[in-house]
């Protein structure tokens, strides 16, 4: 529990402080082929498209600067052009002054660019609004409409200033040459990256590596990828990609967003780190996971899921028995993602000291149980007596907890 | 709505039921290379190490009922020799007359296997204790003993006339060439499968891919995945496992094992209808998996993640806006797992009848919200008077569903 941060602590963090890392130091710590990304994260833009998503301008400005805090590089958040309300957040998030560049998603209109340009983003993220174009394309019907308004769009973006991103939707349904010949078009009109997204999730790893290793030989640009999770493989496909030459990756908190949403943020740090410790250690606040996810969870009105990467309560626990043992032995034998880093107290040894209300209190908040101060007292003497007849490991003090949680809400819920 | 069936049903239903699908059958059906494959369900093995799970003997009965009602091809099952109880349980299992094959899990020792072998069981699927014996196997010491031990367990289990799987732990992080060697030899003494187990979590599909494809020229047995979830790539995986060769992948429902999990039952089957439609609704009870996840979870305590794969509460509603218009228009635009499938309702249609407090009732059972029949009547009360100003979406009746459960949880909460 060392280095955790309280969420006021996190979305109050200067984002100027010192142990941010810069972008230099970056590329000279990047050792490993798969660790030369950059994160952008969408959670302000995809994540606001999840069905329980209604972010206030309070919600954004806390999630900004939370995920700022964390180390992302880029926050992506939803067109100014979708309503007046949007067009203000926009300029707010970009006036927070935080190291993390600020993007915004608009269609490849010159009515959304306009109205994007003026907000103070460093950069658009451009999308062909249905692959319904592409299907046309591949008849040949609307090429040249493409081009020229892909044009006129990329151009006007450049004379700003300004990054650009042209990305295409459901890339893995439309037709590869015709997806080919437009991103070499784009990449010689000087967009700074082309985008592959899987917008159904229907994409697994192998596909994921051919078209991204096909596009790496025909574009020069950098390539972003957006993985919904449908299927199970968001995280795989965001790692297959970067093996396959891609440089940026779309991410949202707990993977919210359309559906069952896309990357989570967690989850693929989780896939990262296994694959390169230091460099994730060295630029991301890895401790701060968690208070991001519980930030989000709580303005989305969802639990963080029981088996969530990294941060769910039952990933640091292991069962007495089989393993356990080994677990004790040695950690890294059966945990290869190592609690500590991630703010996480390991969760196999016996915890003799949460037989206090306060280690018991907080142990609570951290399974998100609620109790009164007089049920935490009560539930608190019942482990200490229990304790003190057989030596308790955490996850039997979190299973009791639960358990002694339901009673409560079952007996209010049967007052009458 | 239509074709779901709830809990007692499932778990009651005759395994005998005619429209199980023989084995012969699904020969015949198959079409598709990575379609060709059998699940070991291991709910009773791998998910009994959940850090939540404490199986009754009659949860076991529930689970293997449900799960062989479900189509599942075999059940694994902790080992007998663990304790008495497993032992009997194993017993009454084997008892059941289901349609899968039961499976038991054991070290590669006589003393287990000799105990297995008693209980009925279809097969054992034998398991070489720890990865350090691998690690001692490279450097030369315990080659012999190894091979002994094999030899004796396997002839032992053969001669009894039942199936046996030889697998390491860990195999991503062994030596190739010992572990290489080790399964050679096995699979001349005739194994029907060797397996390969992700312990720790850390392996990436194109390792999956490259390990099964060179076990796959090596050995003429059947190969069996097993795969943890630490990383986010454990459905992947086991995708990748099949592209290679793989013939059997280890699941549990929801995932549920050691820290985070395996394979999850329900996402493995997302991908795999994605994959093979046909196949996967002609062999599988689909419309049966909400009602097995809502019966594991329950046993062991936790609450179906919001974004779990096809059942989860946010996984088949689009925010109104973006998204939604294209898919009342075509849904199949952005939903390739058809809720109707797996026994969902569309979740982005308006639903007037919610406004009966039946519906409410039902719908606040799939959120799994407990109210009681005086605030449902209230509840559904504000949400008729609410419907009559505007239309409302499921999502926003699920926002509005959750939100007055909160008050209600926090009202009784601070009754003092």
């Amino acid at each position: 529990m060392n280095k955790r941060t309280n969420a006021d602590d996190v979305v109050n963090a200067d984002a100027s402080q010192a142990e941010t890392i810069t972008k230099n130091q970056k590329t000279t710590l990047n050792t490993s082929k798969v660790s030369n990304f950059s994160i952008i994260e969408s959670t302000l833009r995809e994540g606001e498209q999840f069905s329980n998503a209604f972010f206030s301008t309070e919600d954004k400005i806390k999630i900004a600067k939370a995920l700022d805090s964390f180390g992302v590089e880029y926050i992506e958040i939803t067109s100014p052009a979708a309503s007046e309300q949007s067009r203000q957040d926009c300029i707010t998030i970009c006036n927070l002054g935080l190291t993390a560049k600020i993007l915004t998603h608009v269609r490849c209109h010159m009515d959304d660019v306009r109205i994007a340009v003026e907000t103070g983003v460093h950069g658009l993220n451009v999308v062909i609004g249905t692959s319904a174009y592409l299907r046309e394309f591949s008849h040949g019907k609307d090429m040249e409409y493409i081009i020229e308004q892909a044009t006129e769009v990329i151009t006007f973006i450049k004379n700003k200033g300004l990054e650009v991103r042209f990305s295409s939707e459901d890339s893995f349904r439309s037709d590869l040459v015709d997806l080919l010949n437009l991103y070499k078009i784009v990449d010689k009109l000087g967009v700074n990256r082309v985008g592959i997204a899987d917008t159904v999730g229907c994409a697994n790893p192998r596909q994921v590596f051919d078209l991204v290793k096909t596009l790496r030989s025909v574009v020069s640009c950098d390539i972003e990828c957006h993985f919904h999770n449908d299927t199970g493989c968001a995280i795989a496909n965001a790692y297959a990609g970067l093996e396959a030459g891609a440089t940026h990756i779309d991410t949202t908190v707990l993977g919210i967003g359309e559906r069952n949403g896309i990357t989570s943020l967690g989850g693929f740090f989780a896939r990262m780190y296994v694959d390169d410790k230091e460099y994730i250690l060295e630029n991301y606040n890895l401790d701060q996971l968690r208070e991001v996810e519980k930030l989000v969870a709580g303005i989305v009105s969802v639990d963080i899921p029981f088996n969530n990467y990294i941060t769910g309560d039952c990933v640091i626990t292991h069962k007495p028995g089989t393993h356990a043992k080994a677990v004790i032995n040695d950690p890294e034998k059966y945990e290869i993602l190592k609690p500590n880093d991630f703010g996480m107290m390991p969760g196999c040894l016996i915890e003799p000291k949460l037989t206090s209300c306060d280690t018991v209190k907080e142990r609570l908040e951290q399974l998100d149980l609620i109790l009164s101060d007089d049920e935490i007292k009560d539930v608190t003497t019942q482990i200490k007596i229990i304790s003190e007849l057989k030596s308790l490991k955490l996850v039997e003090v979190d299973v009791f907890l639960r358990s002694f949680h339901k009673k409560v809400i079952n007996a209010h819920l049967n007052y009458d």
